[in-house]
This record gives C-alpha cells, structure tokens and sequence, in this order.
C-alpha cells in the first residue's frame, strides 16, 4: 500500500469509529430513557424512544455498508482486519440493544395501571445498572483500554442476580392480587430485557477484548446461578 | 488470482457452507426437541438439548475462526466477500437459535407441575411453526433459491398472532388459578423464545436475500399489530 492508501484507510477506520460512538450513544440514550419513563410512567418520554430507533437502525445499515466497502477496497489484514469485523459485530449488539430499549419503552405504555411503586423501583435500579455498564463498555470503544472490557464482562453477574430477585418479587406480588398479572407480565419482560441488555453488554467486551488481544476472553462468563430459570420457592397464594 | 488459488477458495466457501448446514442441523434438532420436552414434559430431553447446546456454540467459533482467515488470506470480493460476511451474520443467528432452544429445554424442567394439556398442546403448534420456519430457511441455505428467503421472511406475522393469543390464554389461565402463575410465567417466555426464533428465521432470510440479489429486502416486515405488546383484554379476575 502507498502512504497514501494507508492514510485513507485510517480515515475510513476513524470514521467507522465515530459511527459506531455515535451509535453507542444512541443506544444508550434509549436505555437511559427507557428505564426513566417505566419509573416514572412517562408515555410521552417513551414515544420519543420509540420513534427513535428508527435512527439507530439507519445507522447500522450505514455501518455495514461501510464495512462492506471497506473490506472489498481496502482487504484489510490483521488488526485492521479484526477491527472492521469487531465493527460489524459491535453495531449488530447496539442494535439489539435499541431494540430491547424500544421494547421496554413499549411496555411503559402499557403498565399506567400498576401501582406498586416499590417494584418500578427495583426494575429502575436494575435499569441503572445495565446504563452503566453500557456506557462503560462504550468507553472501553473509544478510549481501547482491554481492562474496562474485563471489568464489564466481569459484571454481568449483578445483573442476573437482580433479575432473579425481581422475578420472584413480581411473581409474589402477581399471586397477591392477580388484576396484578396483566401489567406485572409486562415488567417480567422488562426486567428480561435489561438483563439482556446486559448479555449484549458482555458480548460487546468480549469483541473488544478479542480486538485487542486477539484472544478470546474465555467460555466461561460469570454467572448467577442460572439467570434465566430463577427458582421458584414462593409464599403460598393468598388467593389460595 | 491462479486458477489454483479460486479453487482453493471456492473450496473453503464450500466447507464453510457445510458448516453452516451443520450448524443449522443441530440447532433445528435442539428446538424440535425442546418444542417435544415441552409438550410431553420429558426432563431427560430437555437435558440432552441443553447439553447440546456446547457443540453449536464450538462450531460457531470454528467458523469465525475460518471467515477470519478467508478474509485475511482470500481477500474475497463482490459475490464471494458478501458470501463470506452472509456466514458470519448465519452463524451469530444459528447460535441465538441455540441459546433460545437451550432457555425452552431449561423451563421444559420447570413446568412439571403445570397441567392445563391444552395450552401445553397451543405451546406445542407455535413451536412446530417454528421449526417449519427454520428449515425452511436452512434448505434456502443450501439451494441458494430466493424464493424461499422471500416466503420464510412473508411468515414472520403467523407466529407474531400465535404468540399474542398464547400469551391472552396464558394470562388468562394465571388469573383463574395463581398456583399457576409462577409455571405461567415461565411459559409466556417460552412462547416469547419461540417468537424470537421466527426473528431469527426472518433475519436470516433477510441475510440470504443480500446474499443473493446485493439488495435489502425491504424494510418493513411484516408484523401483526405487535407482537412485543398484545393488548390485555381480560375477563376480570376469578378470585377478585
């Protein structure tokens, strides 16, 4: 390559990072909101959600086409060949994560009714936790530093263990009193959400990780006993 | 490139493709046996679904592994670099088919108790769709016909309607008897995990489509109202 391929490629590079901050930024703006009008049932705040991931989904199309032209101009090897393909992967993460975010958003809308403000709390706190892990994993991208990867990959366990704890809460409080069930369903899925959130949050670190070290991080990620099947051990129905 | 070398190519392009149907073999098992240990509530099923879940995400990394090299050593362009990025992008989706299979098979162990045949058996039509969905985009895979893409990505709405009924019976159900709400809802994820399934289907699809036209395919899918949130309309509570 002449010096001046080289220099343009570094420029196409750049670009594709400052798409996928950009992105990034989105995403998280998304969650943020997300979470903050289920805790404060804020339909209109969720509407701008909503309508918002329009914007993010653009923004991977356009992402891909990048890497598209790139890897056929450019054949990039390497680094530069891992950093193109961890490009493509991480707007495939922040996408989803639009989508759960627009997901919750949805689910705003629907829980007016529910009243428990204890629980909103708690799915609000587990919401937090998984903004904060996302913006810690977007900093990771720009500032490419493996150890804030590892520490995110490291946390996915927190988040797992609220779901567990919420997923219990909801339930007992749905055995309470069962008009409960519609909107306690949908805060199920909320919590499911975040918690998946969470999983692509870890995913992202495990690109990042392997972007840079070209190793992978390992198979085994931290894990809350099983996040997804919580156990069942309840109070008996009041109802009953 | 020698005609050696385009050779040589097109015989990793092979190899690749036959991993992916590989792929796709075992994850159209795992959902059909997790579907199966459902509906007959068979724990020793779901636990072989569940251990087999290791192989698919093995095979997913051997692939990447071998997209990367091909990339790096190949520098593939135009039909060849799109058929190359288009098994990344299966690969990622076969692996969420598996992860998804594995999540039905683990609450196929936690249903035991849950009696109602009938919504087993709705659980049970939702999920064979399903698998008709994927294998009908597998044989895609393999016969390269658009058609099928096309058809696979036109079914999205049937299993959005099947899960907005399930999840109102489901519901339903809970509310009548709450001793069912804790089996309940870990059958409204499963119906969910299926649902998510046929988005896989129709991603996929939609990467074979790039495939074999270089165009999208469009940009909205077809969706009943919305899948994520049917409306709640309830009869009023029986113990209310």
């Amino acid at each position: 390559m002449t010096e001046h391929t080289v220099r343009a490629f570094t420029e196409e590079l750049e670009a594709l990072g400052a798409d996928l901050t950009r992105m990034g930024g989105f995403s998280e703006q998304a969650l943020g909101d997300a979470v903050t009008a289920i805790a404060r049932r804020d339909a209109n705040l969720a509407r701008i959600v909503i309508e918002g991931d329009k914007k993010i989904d653009v923004l991977q199309r356009e992402i891909e086409r990048k890497i598209m032209r790139l890897l056929a101009l450019r054949q990039p090897m390497g680094r530069d060949l891992r950093q193109t393909v961890a490009a493509l992967k991480l707007a495939g993460e922040l996408e989803r994560i639009g989508d759960l975010a627009k997901n919750i958003a949805k689910r705003a809308l629907n829980i007016q009714e529910f009243e428990p403000i204890a629980l909103t709390r708690s799915v609000e706190r587990m919401g937090k936790i998984a903004v904060k892990q996302l913006k810690q994993i977007l900093d990771t991208l720009t500032s490419q530093i493996v150890a804030g990867a590892v520490s995110v990959w490291m946390q996915d366990e927190e988040l797992d263990e609220h779901y567990n704890s919420l997923f219990r809460e909801l339930l007992t409080y749905m055995m309470e009193d069962p008009r409960m069930i519609g909107p306690g369903a949908h805060l199920l899925f909320v919590a499911k959400n975040i918690e998946r959130i969470g999983d692509h949050c870890t995913n992202m670190a495990e690109v990042i990780y392997y972007l840079e070290t070209g190793e992978d991080i390992g198979t085994d990620r931290p894990k809350a006993v099983d996040a997804a099947l919580p156990p069942i051990s309840l109070p008996p129905p009041a109802t009953a």
